[in-house]
């Protein structure tokens, strides 16, 4: 049975000012239910692993509202890093941690915070990538492009593998000018790179000892000490001094070089619900369009009042009566200390807000 | 020395959530600056009146923040009505408690939520009303339109009075339609009735007497136990007897038809303040101009972050921050229970938000 990796780190700075550094995107219900995202991570993996095999790696700053919002979970199965490592550093430390106790277990790892509409499905492509990575492969979910994305990483896809539906990846290729993204989405051999990794716990940690010798040795370390008084003592002096890198840089792309990854191409409704506009693309709207956080139809929530209005996505998450009236296609989202009001087209520069605030010290609305 | 009144009354509803049943208009600072309009209004009155003789007429639930707000006026200057009966009760009070003291003494009647941009040159045609008052005539000040309004009343105006600048006025007009507001504005004899009065209490309450025979004797008996410990008593019973009806209507008018009416034709900046549009056009505007409520350019308030917006009117009541990114001529009001999101000219249909929730039953937000 697969071990679940869920790295658990990201702001979500296009979500301001719902999502704020002290309280990130994963841990928002921006799911149409009460579930945050991370919350329905969890439960989508019910079909293919236990709470017992479920790990998460969080930041010492959010470690508390994990566990407050993930109560089946064993305390001991919510990694806390010390300080931000980016993604490799955490996925090699579940890898290192599952070693200790399965060496040739399957690990899969999953965002904390995306959607998936039809999770039964997502449920088969895993499946196929667990498959993939009991033959030694190191297995990536790719994503069927439905538009020329320029904001996601893309798959270059070779040969299918046996009778399919694995495909050899060639390539990692970074976020693309658009243009370039117009070609991929033409060639039928590009897949967005949706960052779920699946594979052997021993395949990755030899290959990251390949690649990156000293992270490798790093995480082994803290791994050996995990179940002993010594982990804090290791993780203090050790995790400060490992890379800040990706795993797709670090280990991926030079794993594929090698010919060492393969993917599973999948169609599940995949979002990474990076910006309110595609928030309210794979939320269900209203009658007048109006998407309205938190579940329902618009009209029957007592906090919102619209008239008029269409195309709307409405956070109210102060509590507080919002009212718009005249008004199309804009993001209204409305918090305890800030309200951001922009027209959908705009949902990307949100982070530049974000940014001017940094400028000015007013770090408090960050 | 003229005695001023000022009947504080009305809620403001197209200023909604801003203005509120329970603090309505005349006690927010919509004047650009911290006043608010009813001390702003107290204010402009210094060169005409002293404090001793400025009266304000409000209503129960408002008279704490009146007295609050105007510090300066004795307490027996605020008459607080038992139960709202429209202007004509309000005035006439005021007129009858006033002709206890001086009986022929000159008042002018000046609305609470008004402003005007030059005060110094009202205060010149207020003067030349007051020279019409002591001659007998009721007079009104009429603003010059500088535009075809359908949102306000008219005088029309008829003969000069001896050399000028006062002119009788032959005819009270009601909100014209469209196309009858564009003929007053090419007439050149129409003027907005902006409910600013002066006569002398004698003449005014004989034309009570003739005209509202019930509700001249309700408000003389009333004043005539003011200044006893009947007051309360005389008050509670016969206050709620007395006919809910406009001065215009109950007075104006009919004077007008017996040619007792005249005006001064003013152009002094006056602004009623309807809605947040109007608000906008009044108030000065920063570089890129928007208006943000509270005094000084946008750019320097802490709690507000406009990028790439323009035309807004923005009123940062909650003390939070808000933040608009990418939108033009958009009213943006928040206030600590509510916010409201509309563009400029859609400001005259807020108040059908406020119907709406009253007809929801949330009374709490009205």
């Amino acid at each position: 049975m697969l071990f679940a990796v869920i790295p658990a780190g990201g702001s979500g700075t296009r979500l301001w000012p719902l999502s704020r550094a002290g309280h990130p995107k994963f841990l928002h219900p921006l799911t149409g239910t009460e579930s945050s995202l991370l919350q329905a991570t969890v439960a989508r993996l019910a079909p293919l692993t236990t709470p017992d095999r479920t790990l998460v790696v969080t930041g010492a700053a959010h470690a508390a509202a994990v566990a407050r919002q993930l109560t089946s979970l064993p305390e001991e199965n919510i990694l806390v890093e010390p300080s931000p490592r980016d993604s490799c550093a955490a996925i090699a430390l579940a890898a290192a941690v599952i070693a200790t106790r399965e060496p040739q277990a399957v690990m899969g790892s999953f965002a904390a915070d995306h959607l998936i509409r039809d999770p039964q499905t997502w449920v088969g492509t895993v499946r196929e990538a667990v498959a993939g990575a009991e033959q030694g492969l190191l297995m990536t979910v790719g994503i069927t492009p439905t538009r020329p994305e320029t904001g996601y990483g893309y798959l270059q896809c070779g040969e299918l593998l046996g009778t399919g539906p694995l495909r050899r990846v060639e390539e990692f290729k970074e976020k693309p000018p658009a243009e370039v993204a117009q070609e991929y989405l033409r060639s039928g051999r590009h897949l967005w790179n949706a960052s779920m990794f699946v594979w052997r716990v021993d395949v990755f940690l030899a290959e990251l000892a390949r690649q990156q010798p000293t992270l490798h040795a790093g995480v082994t370390t803290i791994a050996d000490a995990w179940d002993t008084p010594e982990r804090e003592n290791v993780l203090g002096s050790v995790w400060p001094t490992l890379p800040r890198i990706s795993v797709d840089y670090a280990v991926m792309e030079g794993a594929a070089a090698a010919g060492r990854v393969a993917t599973v191409p999948g169609d599940f409704g995949w979002n990474d619900v990076g910006d309110f506009d595609t928030l309210g693309d794979v939320l269900a709207p209203d009658g007048a369009r109006n998407v309205v956080l938190g579940g329902g139809p618009a009209e029957s929530k007592p906090g919102v009042l619209l008239r008029d209005s269409t195309g709307l996505v409405v956070v109210p998450h102060s509590g507080r009566l919002v009212a718009a009236l005249g008004v199309r296609d804009l993001i209204v989202v409305d918090t305890p200390d800030a309200l951001l009001v922009c027209p959908r087209d705009r949902a990307q520069d949100v982070k530049k807000l974000v940014d001017e605030l940094r400028e000015r010290g007013e770090e408090r609305y960050v």
